[in-house]
């Protein structure tokens, strides 16, 4: 049975529920958002006692198919203000559907100031104290959960950060190689934090799948599904390679690499932090060049990336991460812009989101541009440790525009734009502009027709066709994003009909359903609507849906480009 | 003839054109408004090139009008991001009147890191250089262009804290006793200090008064209004004996004092704060119990509040800033509170916003609770000298709790409550929350029908009525705010019928028109109409007139009332 677990941490109670009927054939993002927008008040306070932090896996978590390990969580973000899901590999997800929790909802508010932490069996929702975790890093409570419950415990939990409700906080998840993902985007820690819940801990009954009502189609469709991510030249061999940052010299190439702030579109030292790079040293200091977020990935874009000794450095290590501290914020050397990643990762910041933060903080004439030695200190002493500087830089890219009064602030929303000019990648624009979650790149990523040729091709530079390819995307990805699979399935989805297909063929043959690839997009529909919905009640409207004004007068080079897009344009987005 | 000046801060230049016709009995607020709402684009970030910075006397500004002489600032602003008028007493707007001009908009924006002041006399605007000004206090500034140009010119200038561009930087102006009056709510003053203006001086050509068309009929209906100020006990006796604080010992009564951020609705320390202490202390000392604002003021609410030895410790010393420091700071010594005070007029921030951000920085735990010595050292060392923590203190109550990732931030579209607690005074409360101002009591003063008992009486617990008080008085301040017209002469108004048709008298009798009272108050309603407009293109919907959440869930005592008006209820505001 599908079970809903309810933690309520006003009166420290678990409530277990079967999955109402209206939730069939709804998991990962699409469970989310429909649970945030039918339990909480859109105008409520992030951080107050109505707003709820939802975990979901995905329709297809838990089964063989590849890729399909991805976790969602949802809340109304305490940075964007709006409706949120971020999903992250690790193994939580798997785990949560061997235990048939369709969603866990932690609701309510703490009366006290006790740390709490969730440990979670088949026996149901315990709670422990964690008074003793409060204060330390990600990998150190990763540390105390393996040696309380061994290695193979899930993990979910939150830095200093999170336990200090900033807004740019993100939520661990521990990986099948005890290391970090994250629910990166939109401060969902410091909704964790304002819970006081310091750590969820899982463990699952064991090596028992999820079941499946028609076992033989789901295995055939699975087959055909991973051929087809293994066959397309991205998820087989771009990914796999170089991983994400295989991105940097092609961004770059394309004038889109968001340099010094947003100031140009091509970075001098982009040979120094690209994926071509990363890989040499990765395989020279006998690093991981590849590396899978959770069990059954096989396009293995993740890496370990360690120090020039072979001591772990960092792992899910990616292009946004890297563009951020190495272009945007002008730091040449990988090593420094690693142990940054690996900083963020431990106090439990989004290395988007901090790395987009940094750069405007040298704006602000705080930290020296490029200075990644100062940005390790202000990660560590300042933010790690609470204080007024580390406040203000944990509360990201506008929390820093806003104290030093400046006016070149990347974000939308409030959330710091990602690694794609949108002047020059005007698909991204669009989606940066109208998607429900803020500035969010992998809400309806254009790059793949834009820059990659992916899917097609629409011209970076014209206006022309954008709205539409935004649109597509983003409705395609609501819908991918409820089933558990990795984002990165879209660009053989986008080129080969049998990716397609088969990932319909699975949910059809877990559920003993006959849904079709029109019934799949108009999930991604409804997702996108429920959100949006939820956000007009949060009080904002289409005139929010804009990219931040300097856009509009400041060229890029090297194309010169500015951000054009008329009103009416953009607002077009919404007519489907 | 009337003229309006631009000062284009981009190249340098100035120009003066006459006054279009649409702007032909328009003044104050509503010719601000007006302006902004034509000239600058609702989504432009308010310290770039886009905002424009208007000053405007009001229509009577300059007659022998008693009241006539404020000031209305208006720009977008910066700490709201709506259409902003901010009016101000002092000596600025009678000058600009006399040297007639209409309004003084400062556009464009500085290409250089230079810092400048614009000098204004009758030849038109010069440019100075203002580098020497720059981290310079308000009274050092209004020392300095006094030494240079005589005790007679008028100044308007920026602190440290417009310099930084805070969004709680208010703009001063001296007063006719060379002390200082605010342009206080909404971070004007960062405005200024985004166009690099450190101060504007002017010199007005002496003793001639604005021309009068009908200069006799203009003299008896000034005789009447005047004489119903002096007459109504709130105008003519209670705030020239006890000033604005008046109203502590009257709001604890009611239970609408709120006291420790919002969490009690009386103060047990009020007597120590009230006006009657006040007046007391002021005796005795030997400071000034009555004083102006500007000239012709016969209200005279204004005081000179001075040390125990008789030295100037400060003026315009008003409730909202004693409430704020005294009962919800918790402030219990009324010097402290003065010095406050002092420190936020020559630092150059907003005594209301700051007031009641200092107490979210007590809920933060920045500062102990009615630790009045500490306000003064964060007022000077942490705000005056910008650092991480000033930074976050400077862009006031709303910085403070997203900094904190607190819950209880009493504020409304970023702007802080002032004075009146919304669950026990409930018309202020929706006052507060339909405002196209933000938090600004002064916007729809109910108090005085929901307290004063003036103008009727609309009992301040129940809901009954409430929408309709504040829509009337919303509508009548922003015709009254563009008058030139001090806010006080609304009490006589709405009990002595004289005072509001000698007011429409002199009007006509200055311009030589036929205004009825209707068109006064049509002239209040698009005023509104067009603010709201404004803020609706800035991205405001109606789900953002709502006050924070912990008013529905908080019961305020001793009535144990919340905040229940419905979103309904609330949208009927603008059906008008």
């Amino acid at each position: 049975m599908d079970k809903i677990v309810r933690v309520n941490m006003t009166d420290l109670t678990t409530r277990t529920e079967a999955a109402p009927a209206a939730w069939t054939g709804l998991g990962g993002r699409g469970l989310t958002s429909t649970i945030i927008a039918a339990e909480v008040p859109p105008r409520c306070h992030p951080l107050g006692p109505n707003n709820k932090l939802v975990f979901a896996p995905g329709l297809l978590t838990g089964t063989l198919a590849a890729q399909s390990g991805r976790l969602s969580a949802g809340a109304k973000s305490p940075l964007t203000k709006t409706i949120k899901e971020s999903n992250s590999g690790g193994t939580a997800a798997q785990q949560l559907a061997k235990l048939g929790i369709k969603a866990l909802i932690i609701e309510g508010h703490p009366t006290t100031e006790q740390w709490h932490r969730l440990h979670v069996t088949a026996d149901g929702v315990s709670f422990e104290t964690a008074d003793d975790l409060a204060g330390r890093n990600n990998r150190e409570v990763i540390a105390a959960m393996n040696e309380e419950y061994g290695n193979k415990v899930g993990v979910l939990t939150i830095g200093v950060a999170g336990e200090m409700r900033m807004a740019a906080a993100d939520i661990s998840v521990k990986d099948p190689d005890q290391n970090i993902r994250s629910h990166g985007r939109g401060g969902l820690g410091a909704v964790m934090g304002a819970k006081r819940v310091k750590c969820i801990t899982i463990e699952d009954p064991g090596a028992a799948k999820v079941p499946v009502a028609d076992p033989e189609k789901f295995r055939a469709a699975a087959k055909i599904f991973a051929k087809t991510l293994l066959d397309h030249p991205v998820s087989g061999q771009g990914l796999p390679i170089y991983g994400t940052d295989v991105l940097i010299n092609i961004l770059n190439e394309a004038g889109g690499l968001p340099t010094k702030n947003f100031r140009f579109g091509r970075c001098p030292h982009h040979d120094a932090i690209s994926g071509e790079t990363m890989h040499d040293v990765i395989a020279e200091r006998g690093g991981k060049v590849k590396h899978g977020c959770h069990a059954g990935c096989i396009i293995q874009c993740s890496q370990i990336y360690t120090t020039e000794s072979g001591a772990f450095l960092t792992s899910g290590f990616e292009y946004e991460t890297i563009w951020g501290l190495g272009a945007n914020a002008m730091i040449e050397n990988l090593d420094d812009i690693a142990e940054c990643d690996r900083l963020m990762d431990d106090i439990g910041i989004d290395s988007i989101e901090g790395a987009v933060m940094l750069a405007v903080a040298m704006e602000a004439g705080v930290i020296p541009w490029g200075d990644g030695k100062e940005c390790q200190r202000v990660l560590r002493d300042e933010i790690g440790k609470g204080t007024p500087l580390g406040r203000i830089l944990g509360n990201g890219t506008s929390s820093v525009g806003r104290a030093y009064g400046l006016v070149r602030v990347p974000v939308v929303k409030d959330e710091g734009i990602p690694a794609y000019d949108p002047r020059s990648v005007k698909g991204i624009g669009v989606t940066y502009a109208t998607s429900t979650m803020g500035a969010d790149h992998t809400a309806g990523y254009t790059v793949a027709t834009n820059i990659l040729k992916v899917g097609g091709y629409v011209d970076p530079l014209s206006k022309e066709g954008q709205v539409e390819l935004s649109r597509n995307l983003q409705i395609a990805t609501a819908a991918v994003d409820s089933t558990g699979m990795c984002i990165f399935i879209a660009f053989p989805m986008l080129d080969i009909p049998e990716t397609f297909t088969s990932l319909i063929d699975m949910i059809n043959a877990q559920y003993g359903l006959e849904m079709t690839a029109d019934d799949f997009l108009k999930m991604g529909k409804t997702i996108l609507k429920t959100e949006h919905a939820f956000n007009q009640g949060a009080g904002f409207s289409k005139a929010q849906d804009r990219l931040p004004e300097f856009f509009n007068y400041e060229p890029v080079p090297p194309h010169n480009a500015v951000w054009d897009f008329t009103d009416e344009e953009l607002d077009e987005f919404w007519n489907f």
